[in-house]
């Protein structure tokens, strides 16, 4: 039997500055910040954080902290000084994680998460959960907008390389289409990285941030292949588990 | 003898959302609106026009026409009805056009011009004057930042695959380095694209949008190298021949 479903829309913002082009109150926007922020919450999630609590200014991390809540926060790499955490995947690693509430503020990716809050529903995705994210949004009947959370505003390439990886997957179940030029591109882009993602992650700017800060430990875990099954939805104020 | 000569930095800023990100008022600001608006302006003036105002809104296009002057101005590819021209470079391949001051209203490209003034110098490029532009800006001694003038405001596949023909070639004078992603990945898109442009434009959403119009007349000549010689700059209100 020939399926006649309608296909659904399927969009790439290459930077927040640029949201403010697109119309996604009725589409799952999917917030991409590969090094790290999407990367370090999808890892939390997956080891039994239960709830993560995004805020965009320093000035609200410390006040959460000040109530007494544990707060991973960074800006340009580098832990904030009454944070808890930074912002490395590595940090949520760990069995006294369970159950916890994580306040988090980050350079790029928490500012991008609020940012979309009028989209539909909002989702956090990177390459370690990308076979939960595509099984979901393929079964969800909603438009899509992949937002790349970028570099001050700025167009990212990791970001914007994991989004062509995304779209060219999403297009693959049949249940999407694509006329936009930044979906195109990124695919473009994804198709050169795919078969040596670890020699063409040297043409990434932020590699040579983190590398520089020591901070580039990481980087092979968030340009790895589904490692975690949790699919991070945002609720209210909150990022949990789907 | 080994120069020493400090390279200058090269840039691109993928949309005019994304401008307030860089800091260019020491640099000049080269505008890329392949389809059409810089091809169009950059045919006028090697034509003979001697003058084109940039003007960002229809009712100030409006208002010049009724002070006498000739008017181009399109919204969406369609011409606005009190004009004497679209935005055809066609428009301009006629005899009469010598010494003629025109006013000129896009739906991209004149309002990235605008939105540059506050750079060192605003200058106008496309593949019709690539050659003149890269001899130019290698001999001009100052930081350069590639503005795409995109689709209202969002990621424009042929203005992005043209920043990267115009970063290679300014990279390789050895006058320039670059450290932005949107270089690098814009170089990456050029040479996926240099050796069949033609079948590879397929790929460009505005292409479509032309071809729906009728208007895709002059997508081969706007794809085309090195046409003109001239250099349209930004001078007080005005773009003129440098």
């Amino acid at each position: 039997m020939v399926s006649h479903k309608k296909p659904f829309q399927l969009e790439v913002c290459f930077s927040p500055a640029m949201l403010k082009c697109y119309t996604y109150n009725h589409a799952t926007v999917v917030v991409i910040d590969i090094f790290r922020a999407t990367s370090a919450i999808t890892c939390a999630l997956s080891h039994g954080v239960s709830e993560i609590i995004p805020v965009a200014t320093v000035e609200e991390a410390r006040q959460y902290k000040e109530m007494g809540y544990l707060v991973a926060a960074e800006r340009d790499g580098i832990v904030l000084d009454f944070a808890d955490f930074g912002n490395s995947p590595f940090n949520f690693m760990r069995d006294d994680m369970a159950g916890k509430t994580i306040v988090y503020s980050t350079t790029n990716g928490t500012q991008a998460v609020q940012l979309a809050m009028n989209a539909s529903q909002v989702i956090i995705a990177s390459f370690i959960n990308h076979l939960s994210i595509v099984n979901y949004l393929s079964q969800h009947h909603q438009d899509v907008l992949i937002l790349c959370s970028g570099w001050k505003d700025r167009f990212s390439f990791e970001d914007s390389v994991y989004a062509g990886a995304l779209c060219q997957s999403l297009l693959e179940t049949g249940n999407f289409i694509t006329e936009c030029d930044s979906a195109v591109a990124a695919m473009e882009l994804w198709n050169l990285a795919k078969n040596d993602l670890m020699n063409f992650k040297e043409k990434f700017a932020h590699r040579h941030r983190l590398k520089k800060l020591g901070l580039d430990d990481v980087i092979e875990y968030c340009l790895t292949f589904d490692s975690a099954d949790v699919i991070p939805v945002v609720k209210g104020n909150s990022i949990v588990k789907l």
